[in-house]
């Protein structure tokens, strides 16, 4: 059935949830927010934040052999569209080498979890071997 | 094909949606509030109709073969993030039996559909026997 | 792996992100909105929009051969749910020709990309022939 994901190098949940699920070929990530897998404490730093919530969502996913490449959807939650769309594009551009990309769907919504700023969402396909 | 999904017990969509609908081995539920599925009215009281919501989309689940252990993601969408998200710890707490827990994304939104305080839109996993 | 859309008749993507990709026998569209292909420009009236971002939605899932009635699942994100809601309804309505209807969450969020009204992220199945 489903097998919950909790990596090692990962952040860990304060809550009643998990890191991610994979179910058949799919890998279902949670809401990823820019927490130091180190210290469990929000980054400073707009770009660093955004930053370490992409690779947060890329630890989890490649735990399950899922590169960024993999991924079939984005959810991207901000707190500022004006102001952090454009970071948000500069993080992918660096990360996803040049693209392509992934579909996204970028939201600003009233609040994140700790008046966060950002928040991002994944999911991805890895084939299980057969 | 995509098979839509309207179990009896289950509440009575009131517009342009279903309740879900199953493809493969997956089953995608519609956002789910506290509505009671006998009087179709909204329950009284913020945690009784955040564990209703959760009950209609196990309903749902249910009717085909999926527990709250299947599920591979949910969305929770509220009002409130300060007052509500401690609630809804506490009922998944108890719909869940202390874990592990679904993947989850919150947000606190502008608004939801008649102003209610708490939507949940859930993924389960439900593999077709064969 | 996951094969990103991008049909000829459909929008240009303007940022990080690309319009729909499918894995599996699923097909994943990036949130549209009611921008006309031919101009890549927003068009004029809610309820056009609205018509609009519903069919450039309808284009990607069809290049991979899912129809309206493949969808799984909807998430609508307007920037009023009074006064939009209802408009959402009556499109759907029509463009599902009285239903059935995909299981749909909507949600009214603090801001969309260039301030617009009207977003919708759709998920289709459409099984690989084989």
């Amino acid at each position: 059935g489903v097998r919950i994901l909790s990596p090692k190098s990962a952040i860990a949940p304060t809550g009643t949830w998990s890191l991610g699920a994979r179910a058949g070929d799919f890998v279902f990530v949670a809401g990823m927010r820019g927490i130091d897998p180190a210290s469990n404490a929000m980054l400073d730093g707009e770009e660093s934040r955004i930053r370490q919530a992409f690779k947060n969502m890329e630890t989890i996913a490649e735990s399950e052999g899922a590169r960024l490449t993999d991924c079939v959807r984005i959810v991207v939650y901000v707190s500022d569209m004006a102001r952090l769309r454009p970071l948000v594009n500069k993080v992918q551009e660096e990360l996803w080498g040049g693209g392509p990309y992934p579909p996204r769907t970028i939201l600003q919504v009233a609040r994140l979890n700790q008046d966060d700023i950002f928040e991002v969402e994944g999911t991805f396909y890895a084939p299980v071997k057969g």
